[in-house]
């Protein structure tokens, strides 16, 4: 009448992980994370090798398991996004196999479809019964929804609960459910509370990202989405969440209120619940505390399951239902294809996220950036990876003027009508050439090292080493 | 962006649904529901034949498709419980096929594994946003848990939300989601709230009922499990429900307060909820008005689908939490099997629903029973119809005395000690008997009308038409 196991050592024999399998992990606790290294260590300790490591994200804190990497323990990697040593290391060829990087949708769509079947998902908890009845409100690493871990709990051979807060059953809220749960694992920690912020989620001071950010603002107003009911997601940081900052504005001004915020949601959002601009919040990830204390209270603040959010293979999604999303780039080229997967220089520093979701869902696309990106342009001739692509742009958003995707000719329209200045991408490319330079050919090995998977299972482009 | 249908007809033709498939139900709205009704009605209007009727639970209300029954727009049914005209039908031998009899937990078994297929489900929905999130918790007709739809919605080829009240989206809370759902169809009403509310949920005022509840309160005490943490599931009417408020005195008395109550909730479990006496609700289903009053406003009052309940291909189901089941029957024989889906005629007027899941699950399975029903014994030498096997159930409570299962020696020893006194079963017959005397022997045909099918799948008995 209990599923407690006294170890993660116990859990992985009997859940009988043999070499080769695929292991799966969600990364709610982001930066703060514990768990997955503690699972690679130990199965690192037992000899297993060979394994797919299919992580929702990657952050620095796992840099502890390029070790891993480099002894055979962990020979292949799926995941949304990767940021620190492992992806430097998968940048550095240092991986035996090739890595697949998904999109926030992709990946429950390949794992619901079978395309990405998990052998053993371990799913950090911060609070579970004995049962395996599991949220992410309770505990000492509360981190607000759990939506990137419904897929693998739904679909993984054996999902094993990793906890540092048992609670009497049934435990309440229930995120994810014991009849999906094989064993239960009590540790110490499962994670620091202070990394599961995001560094990127308050309100930027740059006042060059505020230039940006009013000038989204203004495009949204002269696009017409800006009624009642509109709904939007932004990005984290920077100007992508000081545009919502300016639109918030200009809500309260026309006396409009919204639908819905989606996406990784942050305090500003809550704020904008509070007040009444906003009906409800789509969480599929909290990115900060007043997050995660706003999901724990409010019932207009839902927690979702990525499929909810973003998969194709859904009967719906709400990525869909979105008017409005503000997102960042690394590039930008002259048909809108974005990347945020690579730096100017090749080497992996993140990954779509829910980047190309959200961008083929909404109904306005915008793209918000500086004109440099560390003193290069950053809108090019060709990205150096593909992973939005660009027939699902439709705004690009600089300091310096707006460019327009020509697919979108009745935006066009509308800002001409409005008196919003558009440039053809070419202008301001020129404008941040005449500043910066051309930037030099890159030069990259011809050694794949990552595929970028669009939402729909298409291989849209690919990483090379870096030399 | 809106899976919103002009018609029930349209719905049903954009599914292809077609000659021998299978529809779906769920029974929330009891004997208020109208949309079960409605669908075979255009079914049967489109000339779609011979088709199985994949019902949680079929009720007087269900009456007017005895005329699809025997027009043979209906050949099949498969359901946990049924009464009225229906049952009658099925009794008489009016139904092409053999109709299956279930349990709750049987039917999302079925279901999840593959061997109940559903072609397509129609889930009336109290409420649902343009994109089939629904709740039962919002709108006219609001009837709480939404359970016995869960599976139906997750495996079922094609999903068709139906409702009388729309909402913006996202419906918020969400207990099936748009993931799911394929089609919406608005209609004028879903159900009359009336109708939900079962006729037996209010406290008993016969006395014989409370003789027997006290004994249970008595048995239970005895039993060692009236303790700390206390869980338990009743009936939702007659001594059953009395039981619980005998057992809440005793709990009272003994400063004890209990972890969960589960199954159909009423508002006697929700006011131990308000008052402390127990930490959560488990809520597959609601009883009552108040039930449904809670579910929409208090956190510790649960909903979970039937896999979460009684499901035994479920990785885990509560009923294995449950300490104590008080149930009904309509028979009990000297080897202690339940009958609940006949009468002593051999009419079908019930079925298992979670009889058999929570007898099975529960620490301790105690029948209530007057020692007579229609003036025959309940005591009988064996059951017309096993239902609930004997092995997992554990006394039986008359007002007239209580007998033990053999294989409870642990049982009767603590009986014993505790100065409760224990008849054997064939003793309690013997007094049945001499009031009421020896029960004709039934008559019946040899036709089979309908299969008694266990919680994991194995047939334990057959109905007859009766002559």
């Amino acid at each position: 009448m209990s599923k407690i196991l006294t170890s993660i050592e116990e859990a992985i024999r009997i859940a009988d992980l043999k070499d080769g399998m695929t292991i799966s992990f969600h990364h709610h606790l982001r930066n703060g994370d514990q768990v997955l290294n503690m699972v690679v260590k130990a199965v690192a300790d037992m000899g297993i090798k060979d394994l797919k490591l299919a992580a929702s994200a990657l952050f620095a804190v796992h840099g502890e398991i390029v070790e891993q990497i480099m002894d055979g323990t962990i020979t292949s990697i799926d995941t949304n996004y990767i940021a620190g040593p492992v992806a430097d290391a998968v940048s550095e060829g240092r991986l035996k196999n090739i890595a697949t990087l998904r999109t926030h949708g992709g990946r429950p769509r390949a794992i619901i479809e079978g395309s990405l079947p998990i052998d053993v998902a371990f799913i950090a908890a911060p609070s579970s019964d004995k049962m395996g009845n599991i949220n992410g409100v309770r505990g000492r690493a509360s981190c607000g929804s759990l939506g990137y871990a419904f897929p693998d709990a739904k679909k993984a051979k054996k999902v094993i609960v990793i906890t540092d807060y048992l609670v009497d059953y049934p435990n309440n809220p229930i995120s994810i459910d014991e009849t999906l749960v094989d064993h239960v694992v009590v540790v110490d920690s499962i994670g620091d509370p202070a990394g599961i912020v995001s560094g990127t989620t308050s309100m930027t001071r740059d006042p060059i990202a505020h230039v940006i950010a009013q000038k989204a603002a203004e495009v949204i107003e002269a696009s017409g989405l800006l009624k009642e009911g509109i709904s939007f997601q932004t990005g984290a940081g920077g100007a992508s969440l000081a545009t919502a900052y300016y639109l918030r504005e200009k809500m309260l001004q026309a006396g409009i209120k919204g639908s819905f915020g989606m996406g990784g949601i942050t305090g500003f959002f809550v704020s904008m619940l509070e007040e009444g601009l906003l009906e409800s919040l789509i969480d599929v990830q909290c990115f900060d505390l007043e997050a995660v204390e706003s999901i724990k209270k409010n019932k207009q603040h839902l927690e979702v399951s990525s499929s909810f959010y973003a998969s194709v293979n859904s009967k719906s999604c709400a990525v869909n239902q979105l008017d409005v999303v503000i997102l960042g780039a690394t590039e930008i080229d002259v048909n809108f294809n974005v990347n945020v997967a690579t730096d100017s220089n090749g080497r992996i520093m993140g990954g779509s996220g829910g980047h190309s979701d959200t961008a083929e869902g909404a109904k306005l696309t915008i793209i918000v950036s500086n004109l440099l990106r560390s003193r290069l342009p950053i809108v090019v001739e060709k990205v150096t990876t593909k992973v939005t692509p660009g027939e699902t742009v439709d705004v690009l958003v600089t300091e310096r003027g707006i460019a327009v995707n020509p697919l979108r000719a009745d935006l066009i329209e509308r800002f001409s009508q409005a008196g919003v200045q558009v440039y053809d991408i070419r202008e301001l490319k020129s404008m941040a050439e005449a500043i910066a330079g051309h930037p030099a050919k890159l030069n990259t090995s011809d050694r794949v090292v990552a595929e970028v998977e669009y939402r729909n299972g298409e291989i849209i482009d690919r990483i090379y080493a870096i030399e």
